[in-house]
């Protein structure tokens, strides 16, 4: 049998030793456990973006992996601690959105909420649980503790709610949700939505930067010219080719911007 | 057996391959060796940011491992490298007082220096001593290396000297010793010595800003206000609910607070 | 037998989940690799800085060690990837110069192109192949699947191109051809070069700063003072005691330096 694998994503950073401290954890009640780190980079407090980067890369670990991912504004209030199942893989966080986006899309077969607390470290911090109870959680799960044993059954995930595109016959209006390492514009128009439409006579404009060609990569344009293309995501992004699409239309998430045909 | 779980903590930042080399090193003499990773980040040279990053993470460790630092402005000089043995946990980095603040809390059973140049790489540079000399003895160690055949005993390790608090029955005058990720500053003020007082009555005052409640959450106060709490690792700090409070209050290091009854 | 030991260089950044991807992907098809990050913060494009620490880091590792390597500007465009045996290990990548000045040192056994797609991931974007072709292969290959079973073979790499050191009788002229974290200049004047001359009496100069003393470790000239020593890659480095020689000097890669007897 594989060892158990185990996927951490946070905005905890690189600065301290709390992402090593959650791995001390694990491996102390799990010491077979693999881990492999998704991001500690993420925004502080930006669920968002958390929610976003956890659905990108879930899809591509094997089946039965465990999924920490803890952005948790609202540690020590009475926001929920969860654990939900779904077909190929398990998510284990805060209540607060940052699960749903990932979970509705795989199909959530149960959702846990953790209460018991012999499944936590024996003192449960108020700022911590990152360390203090999905961590130890996990690490049960992957020793093999049934899902329901961690507490009480819950109907339902906090939603992310991420605006939803428009689409009509003249095209599509989305907006950015994220920016990527690369000054990328992520925006929440996916491959599907454009399935829609014959993609080699559509244009993106932006920011009062209109007609942009969307290409297939970077090397359908000239070196520092704007283009778009499907991301590694599945989303449409606005790049620049060798530069920073952020940086060069100063433009930030939330930007509108329109496909049209 | 469990395989050998061995944690790294340097300054070597992430823009070059150095960790990656210890690591090579490491799993060349051990392949069974689990890394992991307290944290790379710690400001250049800041033996004592190190120290605490250390003591921190190091106690939610299991039993039996191997903690390699290295925050090392001395390498090349006479400064002794070391393996330091408590009761939970082994320690190899520079004798400069990263070691001393962890280990000394744990009980010293033993100090080794690492002078038998067979357990060190071949040729050992003066500049790079993580790879050359901590890497191989920690696979070593990992090996079953008895601490013993490293070199010859030493009798005490150089002292990190962190300022102590004065406490006398009108509160506690301490010192800002750390800025964590989010800002936080972190005083030398631990929960042990909030102990004697009767926490609701407390207030804490730096830099200006007095009456700042003592709270057990960041829920406790408003967005946007500062508080004092004890953070993850038992010290004092003070935080912004959303915010940084180095930034806010324009302090660092070495900044005199106050906790008033 | 040890498990498959693979590393991983890229430029893909701390802030996305696209290393964790990647390990996904790895750990879906090779369960019992371990996985080694060499750094994912290369300067975004710059294949000779990728390749410069893959060489420096590559010695370090034992034999059998697979390294993928993913800077790639030309991902989506006619470049080829390829897979390099040598006989102490097998790199993997685009072939943009990345890999040859690594392999190229260690001799070159064979290469082949990466053109078997029942090898790569089932839909290989145009964006992304450290997902979709070079993680897999490295998996396959960790496997045990033959290098030849990968694709055709190729004649010879495209080399990395890096500009050489003059020697004469009066000394060695050089470039900085990478600055590191601490902001010490790395030279394209190795250990090897300055073997000709008697090291003593050597000097070294940069940016109108003339006389910087050879020595052979940090301790050797006051804090804060210039200096000169073999770094830990064998080549020569510009550094400032306690300090950063790129903010000193104000150079940046390519400034001219000339070695004098």
């Amino acid at each position: 049998m594989n060892r158990p694998l185990i996927t951490l994503l946070s905005d905890f950073g690189a600065h301290d030793a709390y992402v090593g401290i959650v791995k001390g954890v694990i491996l102390g009640l799990c010491p077979d456990a693999r881990l492999v780190d998704l991001t500690h980079a993420v925004p502080p407090q930006d669920v968002r973006a958390a929610a976003l980067l956890l659905h990108s890369a879930a899809g591509y670990f094997p089946a039965g992996t465990i999924h920490v991912a803890v952005v948790d504004p609202g540690v020590g209030s009475e926001r929920a601690a969860v654990l939900v199942q779904t077909p190929g893989a398990t998510f284990i966080g805060p209540d607060n959105g940052l699960l749903e986006y990932a979970a509705s899309r795989r199909g959530i077969d149960s959702i846990v909420g953790l209460t018991r607390s012999e499944y936590h470290l024996p003192r449960v911090s108020r700022t911590f649980h990152g360390r203090d109870v999905f961590a130890p959680v996990a690490a049960h799960l992957a020793n093999g503790v049934a899902p329901e044993s961690f507490g009480a059954p819950r109907a339902a995930l906090v939603p992310l709610g991420l605006p939803a595109p428009l689409t009509s016959s003249a095209g599509i209006e989305g907006e950015v949700i994220h920016i990527d390492t690369y000054g990328n514009l992520v925006s929440n128009v996916t491959v599907e939505e454009l399935a829609a439409f014959h993609a080699p006579s559509l244009s993106v404009s932006i920011a009062g930067c209109a007609s942009i060609p969307l290409v297939s990569t970077y090397a359908d344009v000239e070196p520092d010219a704007v283009l778009a293309l499907i991301g590694s995501w599945g989303h449409l992004e606005i790049a620049v080719r060798g530069g920073s699409a952020a940086r060069r239309l100063g433009v930030g998430r939330g930007c509108a911007l329109r496909v049209s045909v």
